[in-house]
């Protein structure tokens, strides 16, 4: 049941419900003293082996709530939108948990028929129709917004149009700027104000950006967005409370659910969890040093950092990341507690995986079959993380991130973030170059480059260019920049691995 | 209000109403005696001066609706989802009416925010990716179903992807075989069979056809499509019920609404206004020809074809296209009244519109300024109209068509509809050849060539090479063939005037 207070901003949306989280933030706003301060959990998770195989995040997630609630604390979740392309190619199964840890509709949710894909992708590709007019008017000499498709295709990668004259680019919709923007932004005007800031391309005479407010009423833009800026409601089989809007893919993109959502929830409920993944390198650090330092979201007041048994057990060599991500979060004051989501089979390793993480100085880990025995399984392993939680100073505000200075902010994630200090940090032959070139594109537009967020481009995979090195030999290299002058974002592609925001079907 | 009867197949989708008509359309063959056998009217309209001048097909159905109920008619209109691309565009406003004559929630309709459009889009583009990977896999060598946007881009006419390697194609979605297969099926099988009849591409050895149920689990694409089976439903401003589904673009593809909403609106209406456009040549001639002749769809009891008074009046050189199409339909035995749709001071006109009606031993015109006066300004003249509806027989079932050969029909529809004769019908060079390709395509998958209907596409605003040209010296140019053995049509591309699936924005 949603919670009586969303009744006014909720509307059916066939099978589910929509909620006008804007809306219902204003009413907030106007007499917060009626309302909750909820407590942010992270959950994310180790780095994944492959990009093809989730650590169980979401269910995680979805069985916690439960656990929570059978415990007496009103919990809720808030999940990113699944990517109904990778979902329907069926090379990952869904989104939405699994088992007894799922949603009450995860066909909704797993085949974008929430329609906020769809909304988004229409109105980054309306967007560059116009550009492709403007060059056509002589306002453009080329169109630097990528096109967008909901669904993986490894061709799109490189595509020539207009009978080969001019280049072009595909992202996949998850990874797209539009969708950078209503991840993060809190209004509609808000919204409005980052698409018209967004870098459309290249004047023809002056070679200056042109931005899209330039030229185009944004107005149908926001049109065309229409309702993706409202999270729908769904429930686990618990009947649970779950949010679900915007943003996978943390390794090209955010990979956290809209900001509104998280606002939303921290109101309604005293403990929100928010998944964000791939993992803690990824989404999660996207989470912090994004979302909390620069936009003003939520610090956690604890993580729970996911992965299999097998993950964090069968590769020796790469055996070190698991711990690397809880010892990370702790080190930033985030109590981080480790979740071992366990298979069919693996009831009789919990105890070895015990000795293993009081071996780490890890908390007692959390463990249960989830997809077989949901939040009943955990109900009586969570004393501690209610403790935490309850006592977890839930008004920290972190600083923005501590240096305005973009080659600061680098070399401190990847120090922070991958444990590579600065003086093994690479840049590319090129690098430079490029990066001087997109400053001074940002400064063109009126935009001061080293206030923009940075945000790692990376393989889902990876966190560094070799993560089998050996500690005291393992480098990042820096690939290439680009400006997201709307999301207010700055891309920075880093480890040598190959990534692509437009992924194949497998 | 929606009609009781569709209660129970009705669901809210955000602020309008969607329902499942193939749930409901089950219930009526049950018990067809509790329901009604409505009467199809065609609103259809001048061949347009240009594509991007509307007549005012859709302002017209709905004040005739108004005009109608305010008569004590039991009347619904039916029409076609607008191409939000082509709103968003900007280019002709929307396709949802205007002034007085409009509907509940333009917007939504205008905008594309009932889903449809995207959910077509993303089905197709899914099949696409599918087929990639069936390239990869060896299966296919070349892909021969076109991508979708919904976004108009002169660019994505000539498209090369994977590094210039592979030729692909773009289409505007209401373009799309999908949207043909949603819109002329009558059961979500139906749909999943025509799917998997879709001609994927060619395989790699014996060159041979590939179907798409040959690799794809259909079931994955069906679920993509998600309700876009379901017709939305809205109102006039004085209350009338219009349902929406599917179907724009009657020159390059169907240009009439789907099937299961008119049946629908058939079983609860006693007059259903269909729209067909752009004119009586394009969507007009597909409603006649391929829906009612070939798929069941119920034969109209009158026709409206709309014009502007200037459309009609202003080049004298293509004057002979209204009466043409008036007088098309009355030889088919359906009575056709002319409707003039005046402008903002045209209202003196009228006078000399009806003699000149009177000299072409056309009916009695309709006219008004629907804009400013809605339905109301047709109430009083529309006692010819419901006489003759009420006379009709609604039961009549047109052969289908006439010769089961493919040139046979071609050259028929080239007399019938566009006023040429079989030895003015020209083939281009090639085409003979591509004609005989496509009807081994079509064999090598089990498919009779000849038992496909045929779809002729051209540009909106010409029904001959040249219009202008002295009715004994207009011809018809036959270009290429295209089978799409899915929706089971055959696409033929009549005359020299340049035409595209992809338009740019304008």
């Amino acid at each position: 049941m949603i919670t009586s207070e969303l009744k006014d901003f909720t509307y059916t949306f066939g099978e589910i419900d929509k909620i006008d989280a804007i809306g219902f933030l204003s009413r907030v706003k106007q007499s917060p003293e009626q309302f909750k301060q909820g407590k942010v959990v992270l959950v994310t998770a180790s780095t994944p082996l492959k990009a093809s195989r989730g650590e169980g995040k979401t269910t995680t997630t979805i069985a916690l709530i439960d656990a929570l609630r059978r415990r007496g604390v009103d919990a809720a979740a808030v999940l990113r939108q699944p990517s109904m392309g990778i979902t329907a190619a069926g090379s990952k199964g869904g989104a939405s948990g699994g088992g007894k840890s799922t949603l009450s509709h995860p066909e909704i949710a797993d085949w974008g028929l929430t329609g906020e894909m769809a909304r988004i992708a229409d109105a980054q590709n309306l967007l560059v129709a116009f550009c492709e007019k403007a060059v056509d008017d002589g306002i453009l000499s080329d169109i630097l917004i990528p096109r967008v498709s909901e669904t993986p295709s490894r061709s799109l990668r490189s595509v020539r149009v207009d009978g080969g004259k001019l280049a072009e680019r595909f992202v996949l919709t998850p990874a797209s700027e539009m969708m950078q923007i209503v991840t993060l932004s809190r209004s509609v005007e808000e919204i409005a104000e980052r698409v018209g800031n967004m870098i459309a391309g290249t004047a023809p005479e002056t070679g200056a950006p042109v931005q899209v407010k330039d030229f185009v009423d944004v107005e149908r833009i926001i049109r065309v967005i229409g309702n993706a800026v409202q999270p729908a409601y769904m429930e686990s089989g618990e009947g649970s409370p779950v949010y679900i809007h915007c943003g996978p893919f943390g390794n090209v993109s955010l990979g956290i659910p809209g900001l509104t959502a998280v606002d939303m929830a921290c109101a309604l409920h005293d403990v929100v969890v928010v998944e964000a993944g791939y993992g803690a390198d990824a989404g999660g650090q996207k989470w912090l040093d994004i979302a909390s330092r620069e936009f003003g979201a939520q610090w956690p007041a604890a993580a729970v950092v996911v992965t299999r048994a097998t993950t964090w057990r069968d590769d020796p060599q790469l055996q070190w990341r698991y711990p690397f991500a809880v010892n990370r979060l702790e080190e930033l004051g985030i109590a981080s507690f480790p979740m071992i989501n366990l298979w069919e089979g693996e009831d009789g390793e919990v105890p070895q995986l015990r000795q293993t993480a009081a071996e780490l100085g890890f908390r007692n880990p959390i463990a249960g079959n989830l997809w077989r025995d949901g939040g009943e399984g955990l109900v009586a392993q969570l004393d501690e993380f209610i403790d935490v939680v309850n006592n977890a100073d839930g008004s920290i505000r972190p600083d923005s991130n501590l240096s305005r200075d973009f080659m600061d902010t680098v070399t401190w994630i990847c120090e922070k973030a991958y444990g590579v200090p600065s003086d093994r940090v690479i840049e590319k032959d090129g690098f430079a170059q490029i990066l001087s070139e997109e400053k001074q594109r940002a400064e063109q537009v009126g935009i001061d480059f080293d206030s923009l967020a940075v945000l790692p481009v990376k393989s889902p995979a990876t966190m560094t260019d070799n993560d089998a090195a050996p500690e005291s030999e393992r480098t990042v290299t820096l690939k290439k920049v680009e400006v997201h002058a709307g999301a207010g974002l700055v891309h920075v592609n880093v480890t040598t691995s190959l990534t692509t925001p437009m992924p194949k079907i497998v």
